[in-house]
């Protein structure tokens, strides 16, 4: 007997279909003597049509009021998975964020859990009743309905696992794992069986789709065991858990990739202290995140280049910003769109040197330069032209001994 | 200064261009220096759609989770307009059932309001804020949502009017008040400035369907005065008030008729004590509700013929439970499905003898046969042929001197 908490997201409760086919696979984990709790995101389509709703009626509305409106997209899919439950003679029920509660900070339309009093659910899921949560809801301190942000369903789960004690929480997407690279890129990349949550936050922030960043947090905070697996299948996924669970441990578990990434170089930047953080704070003042960042070394003592990466979609902002709040003196201002971060992954780098070398050579073999290169413990990202995208991921993933047999 | 409770049904809040219209409604009462709370039902169609998800998912579905679902379409609503309102620059806010709380007793699909908790509502109304309250639900008991059945928006409006010690609840819809009879068929028929809670109440259950049984009822106990008015127009409606406001009574306020109407006779029944309660005894244990009921003056002194209506939904059950069900023996079931019940309603009956005789021979000058006749303190019902329909409104409303000038 395991308790479990099975999460669908938006993909795999679209329609009432569905839905009934989503109760099939939750009665199958009771049937094999299994305690289960369930959330699950709105309809697909239904999010989207109820932002919209409230952009319509003002672009610039109430956040408070945007949550108590697209919060009904998870209220409606939770009560029509328990009527289907019911249908197949599971007892089930659903719950809302308030009703649990799932209390979150005030932070209305990006709020985070603060606490979920899951007692009362322990309770029922040990008398055989399977609760079906609304996700990506809580209730804020003023009694109002709060979002977590889009993505949010997945941080549900996850806390929700942490709160019922659950020994796994499986992840059901539109994907049936985690794969060592992009499968549509590359044709030879292999599902992982496991994968440490340290991996998984790299590649969740790296690229990689398949989880949001702040539920790997969660889950990796909280010793969460969590299992990425596909609705539509019913193939084992990829389990995240910790380093200890993992017995073979790779050198190198995955190659990631962002196109969302734009580059900016600050050409004769004068050379002195305090440069950095002239530049950074007016960027961080507009809430625009920087990612990598290479200073050059000054060729003439005076003046030096300062090249950094922000996410595509924030690179006009971050050039106004630039040209009108700098107080810093510089040359020129140039600025790349068509370029792409590719990451190798492993936790396995800690103890291994040699991977970053590896990285670096396999990519001149190809004739790919390197434009800023930055690291961490357990990843090495390298920014280059766009256009190389698919010959680099190929070539890495062969390099490191990850093609599928 | 007046404290008002303005109500919104599906058809006013249809779409965003709509709802953005009964925001400027509710700008234009708070800029007369009222104090106004406002209840919403969902947008058209909306609830149609997640009621069809319900039967999709079970046609047998737990009223809890029906609950859960279906109150999503007033939040959505209420959440809407709240932006709008704060577009036009009015503090406004949503409400659900549970957050008021609007408390409810636990028969899920068809609830009824035990207590609304008016005082923190009254206490932000006085410091001009406008509540938005999503009508039609409630929350139960057991902490869960409850709906209050199909239409139940006007009964959340008229109990927050009693809540909130309002002087007047404002319906509004896309009719612009009520009329002596159906403007439809006939052209002469006034709109009525003002009619006694009796009288409203006679006609919503005699087939007006202008405002919901219930809710009249709810206002007649708790004398909240009630105006019926159009959301596409700024004409003033009519007022549901008490008699005494009324300053000059007509004899007769309207005429009304309701198709759904169906005629059973049982011919040939004993005559002898205990006959009724034999024939009615299983209709009503079958829940099925008969109106009109006629016994025939016995021939024989042995037999004789019972007559009464049940609505026409409930003929074939009907049938289905005398032929199966009744102990008591008859020569032959008859039944007819083309009759209508044309009703004379006034509270100056009460004064006046000679109403019902003028409609008897109104009838009879136009040659129409009366089939069953039921009476009441204020309202006479005739049965006639469906065929008659027009005729027979068109003569009693020029008969009752009703027509407009």
């Amino acid at each position: 007997m395991a308790r479990i908490v099975m999460k669908f997201g938006g993909t795999s409760v679209g329609d009432l279909a569905r839905i009934k086919n989503v109760a099939k696979k939750v009665k199958a984990e009771v049937d094999r003597g299994n305690q289960v709790a369930v959330t699950v995101s709105a309809m697909s389509g239904v999010t989207n049509q109820l932002v919209a709703y409230c952009t319509e009626a003002n672009p610039l509305h109430d956040a408070r009021e945007y949550d108590a409106i697209v919060a009904t997209g998870e209220q409606v899919t939770s009560g029509l998975l328990a009527i289907c439950l019911q249908e197949l003679g599971i007892e089930a029920r659903s719950w809302q964020g308030w009703q649990i509660p799932i209390i979150s900070d005030d932070a209305h339309g990006k709020a985070r859990i603060v606490e979920i009093k899951g007692e009362d659910l322990i309770k029922r899921m040990e008398k055989g009743q399977v609760p079906v949560v609304a996700g990506f809801q809580g209730i804020g301190p003023d009694n109002r309905i709060t979002t977590l942000g889009r993505g949010g369903s997945d941080t549900t789960a996850v806390a929700l696992a942490a709160a019922l004690k659950a020994d796994r929480c499986d992840i059901y997407t539109d994907v049936d794992g985690v794969y060592t690279t992009d499968p549509r890129i590359v044709k030879t990349a292999k599902k992982l069986d496991k994968i440490t949550y340290e991996e998984m936050l790299e590649m969740a922030s790296l690229g990689a789709k398949v989880l949001q960043t702040r539920s790997v947090e969660m889950a990796m905070k909280h010793r969460v065991r969590v299992q990425v697996l596909s609705s539509f299948s019913d193939a084992p996924g990829t389990l995240v858990c910790d380093e200890e669970e993992i017995v073979e441990q790779e050198l190198v578990s995955g190659i990631a990739y962002s196109r969302d990434e734009a580059k900016i170089t600050l050409v004769g930047v004068s050379d002195q202290p305090g440069v950095a953080a002239g530049i950074f704070g007016p960027l961080s003042d507009a809430n625009i995140n920087v990612d990598m960042i290479v200073q050059n070394v000054s060729q003439d003592g005076k003046t030096t280049d300062m090249t950094f990466t922000v996410g595509k979609a924030d690179l006009d902002r971050a050039t106004s910003v630039i040209k009108d709040k700098l107080k810093i003196p510089f040359k020129a201002l140039n600025t790349d769109k068509n370029v792409v971060k590719v990451s190798v992954i492993g936790i396995g780098m800690r103890s291994h040197a040699g991977v970053a070398q590896k990285m670096f050579s396999t990519l001149a073999e190809k004739g790919i330069n390197i434009q800023v290169i930055s690291t961490s413990e357990i990843k090495v990202s390298v920014l280059i032209a766009e256009e190389y995208t698919e010959l680099a991921l190929r070539a890495l993933h062969t390099a490191y001994e990850l093609d599928a047999a």
